[in-house]
């Protein structure tokens, strides 16, 4: 039987691991044991937050060290999703996923956190933010929900995906190769990639049916969005990474994992009601004990397209000194963490698609276990 | 009897005063009924934000034309205090206070907002951040004071102070004059002129004593604090400016005001409890009916100089591209934001030794009347 | 016979015109003389520059004083056209274009400075980066040239437009009426709109015909451009505003101007260049005696699309934190103030279809009498 | 006989040094020649840059990787300095500097550029910015100079440092030994740390005496300068690590170094003068068979203290929005490579005492080999 482990790590600077290596070398965590890291590190979150790059390269490092596998294998098996921008309240630090076996007589809930992962062939050029992507994800996702032993997609609350976007090489090479690309400009395919991502989602869970939407619906019909994705874009993979997230009756542990759309960003009810369904109270704010028994926060949001929050005018979108992302995660983590009592939540911007518009999502995982 | 009236206008830019303008034209507010403006305008709230000014100058033509007085003479009887950087969800507003004469039979409730102001006589150079301007201060917040017919000084919920700092040209005059200033560096120099207005504050207020402090103690002994004083400092003033709110049985009307101090920047417990104390329930919101109750929503806060929040490494004071007082206001306003369910929020940073080292304090002024 | 008379005026703060105001107090100039105005102020240069709105205020109240005039009327009769953004060793200035009655025995020189100003009708939401944008632009400037009294379209040397946008609300009333607009964002109609003021230039001047270009040309075929355009655009205007500069024997006084392409951001023969046509010398300075001489400099710029300067990578158009506009202003203003001596000049972005793809141009106005 | 060679590289991220793996792959350079490091990396240059950090581990790693030593040790043994920040035209991009031995009768020219490297030891924190710290500066620079093989101080042209700093750690365990620092601040220290760098280059340089300074003479006593000083400074270096560059007899190979202070950020005069200097002729701009032979271009500066270049206000120190050392970076940058036609150019800010008040200055290595 197997049993899911979330590491909540805290780090001085984006190539400090040394809470992980601790971890490693006093036995807590065997590196082979780790299958996936979602983390937040104090880059800007834009194109040149190369905050990423230095965290996955020095997490490669450490693993390939442990695990005598080189690091550009590593980066193929072992999803690393990052989001830079620790705005406000937030605090640097890293979730680690980890699997271990377990002896069947260890259950002691009926049901616990299930986690599983899969990465997709390559995505090509010309396939970005169209069907072809779509259906790219949806296939990843089904195989991480099996990898993970669930049954019942009502069981699955959080899907984290990264996906490859339109890079100008990868641009130049599809267009010599005869192909039309959607886009050639590769923030415009970051978005693109983000919503083919939350459609590839919904697909695999069942909330919208293939024939609910064509190749136009994306960034356009915002009716269409899954509570459950969460959608990262990157010029640094090819193929689509996820990692799946849920309960099982196949797994045992203490912790478990429940999620909430956001309606948009003052919803405090959103994250009071996650909290409640893990049977954890907040009133106002969750105790230091039930605090200690909350093991990850996953939060996706978005500074509303059209302007206003609750009718008055915000000025994120007209900014030219702050980014809007920058701005709607600073303000969303202040909420959020003012609710749990604590910095370390991973709140993301770029939420096309991804729960309601103008809003957005929150999963948390907890431990079942009172005084845990 | 005098009755104070609030109203909070939204704007479009910060030389929008369209909506003040048609509330006089309508016969609403009478413009000589205007005594003072709390507003966030939407720059970047450093030195080099000129919404401040931009607002300013609009507002005092607007008046000037009402009144027949010249803008330069209203600036010196009108406090106009605005705090710029709208972050996050914050949306950009100004609150206009207004008193008009009532008959005593007016009265509803046993007692009711009140509002005084004052202006000091102008501050030397040498003596900003010093005694001299501490006593300035005390000074003026108690002739504001006793102009609301405040008589006990626990009634007094709010005081609003801008002060003002040495300029290149003051310093040089002084230096030549043969004074000896604390400081010739103006972004210093406000600082100091904050702590100095803080201690002013909490000195009229009676919560400490003129033999606690020296002129050491200023942005140094952070025990001293007031959850009272909220201090801006600014080039553009030679006068300390002072708005007191409290609440007094000489007035009428159905406002009334409550403040708390907020401990940090995940003090959700200080907000809910300020709003408890006008009898607005935020559970975990407030409802619509009682936040249109609500006429104006003041809070100070401040980036821990520790650099962390309960125990959590924050990145705030050491982002080059994000000013730390940005951060911070973009984090409380969201949490501010989402207790009371709308963005028209006055959150302002540089909140030394106005209340607790790293927190701040927040301030609600509400109507009494259900349903009103 | 009229001469044009260029003050060079600084500014302690964008609503400070109080240079102007000693000016026109001590009869320097007479404010019915003042026909337009450029300028360069110290906001970020964006959406969300407010610094130009301030000083267009403070100019009109200022003007409106002396002419007793509404400054509403005024405000479609003097262009004023500012840039934000004073990045590096730009110092916030403004030149006011004045235009004098002078007998016919004051000429000088064969030919002198002429300026003729021009506002077009309103341009309607659904044409604006459309042909018949750029043929309301064309009509404009050849009113504008025939009001200079320029009758060799060779000597026109600098053509300033300031091009109404699409907002928000135009949109909507365009969208009600029926009408099909290009696009509905406002920050791509800016870009729509420039172009336009480009090749409406380009038209008037003859640099290219009518059927030299369709609707799809704008923002497409950068082959097509003009190197004495300088466009703007703003939501503030509704009419295309246009200002000539040129030289023609029907005027006097000592000022001339020149201009030249500029091919890319390092391209310092072309300021060198406009410098020997007015016949100073640049070696590699100009000299203080000549730098007198030098009444105002006008320059467009832009980051190369490309991403490359030379061959070599920049990293303008990635960066999250400072906007691209910002990164080449402050590098292209850092070398023109290098070869003239001052920070005094006029540095501006966004200069699609203005000068070669990545480059842009200077314009020049000099004294023709040495020791002025 | 040694001789010096420089290869100047680029890169498309902080993590990208394929060329330099290239260079060693085929035998150019041997990883066991390289001495030293200079480069631009495209981060924000402030205390949250971690593209040097990035930079710095990669490097490392692959000198490790080729020299089979730790890349701990390394980072001791082989200077790496790196300036964040590539404003405007600026290309992110590294020199490296290597050494060969080659036999006597290579000589072509009567000296050749030399360079010399060492490491101070630690410095302690309560010395940071005092007298010791000067000493420990001179001594390292005296260690590298006779390293460098170079006889005469006039031909010693660049001096780069890097100095530690103090950091929270650093400093609360000198405090608990009783110590007295200068200041706990790290960003305060920074400075000094750069004040004692630039004093310590003085000494050794011979420019300055011993008895010509005390420590109230850092930052303030701003007539003590040197114009081959070039400090940079950083938490991440316990000492103080020196590279000297100059020219030398005993050296052969065709480069050579030379350099000029810049008087302040219009100084083109400087730069023209250091490239005669070299016999490398800008008219204006360097021919491209001249940029050629052009191997390295380092320069320093800083936004001028009092506000005003040449007479007219800056905006740099007053910006919240953009730090004021990118301001002066991007402005100086456009200026240099301007006239050397390349963006591949090291300018770095925080020029306290390295060169003339509110200026800094330029070094510049080249062939003398004419078609090179």
């Amino acid at each position: 039987m197997k049993t899911a482990r979330v590491f909540r790590l805290s780090m001085d600077h984006p190539g400090d691991l040394s809470e992980l290596e601790t971890l490693i070398s006093s036995g807590t965590i065997a590196a082979s044991e780790v299958v996936a890291i979602i983390g937040k590190t104090e880059g800007n979150g834009g194109v040149n937050d190369f905050t990423r790059g230095y965290f996955t390269q020095t997490l490669m490092a450490l693993l390939s060290k442990h695990l005598g596998k080189p690091a550009r294998q590593l980066i193929h098996e072992i999803p690393c999703v990052l989001s830079g921008g620790t705005e406000g309240v937030m605090s640097p630090h890293y979730s680690v996923f980890a699997i271990r076996e377990v002896d069947a007589s260890a259950r002691q809930f009926p049901s616990a956190l299930a986690i599983g992962t899969a990465f997709s062939p390559p995505v090509a050029a010309e396939d970005v933010g169209r069907r072809a992507h779509v259906e790219s994800v949806a296939a990843a996702v089904r195989r991480a929900i099996a990898n993970a032993g669930i049954d019942n997609l009502s069981d699955v609350h959080f899907v984290q995906v990264k996906c490859p976007c339109v890079t100008v090489a990868r641009a130049a090479a599809a267009i010599a190769a005869g192909k039309t690309l959607l886009t050639n400009d590769p923030n415009k395919s970051m978005a693109l990639a983000r919503a083919a991502g939350a459609f590839g989602v919904a697909l695999a869970l069942g909330e919208i049916k293939a024939s609910d939407f064509s190749d136009a619906s994306l960034l356009s019909d915002f009716s269409i969005q899954s509570p459950r994705a969460s959608i990262s874009s990157g010029v640094e993979v090819e193929s689509n990474e996820v990692i799946v997230l849920g309960n099982s009756s196949a797994w045992a542990g203490p912790l478990r994992i429940s999620h909430r759309p956001m309606s948009d960003a003052l919803d405090i009810g959103g994250i009071v009601n996650v909290l409640a369904d893990l049977d954890i109270k907040a009133n106002p704010q969750v105790s230091a004990m039930d605090a200690a028994r909350i093991a990850c926060v996953l939060v996706k949001c978005e500074p509303d397209r059209r302007g206003k929050v609750r009718g008055n005018r915000h000025t994120m979108l007209d900014d030219t000194d702050i980014n809007a992302q920058r701005h709607i995660r600073g303000a969303v983590a202040g909420l959020v963490a003012g609710v749990v009592g604590d910095g370390r939540i991973f709140v993301s911007g770029g939420a096309e698609h991804q729960g309601p518009d103008g809003g957005g999502l929150i999963a948390v995982i907890a431990s079942q276990q009172r005084g845990a």
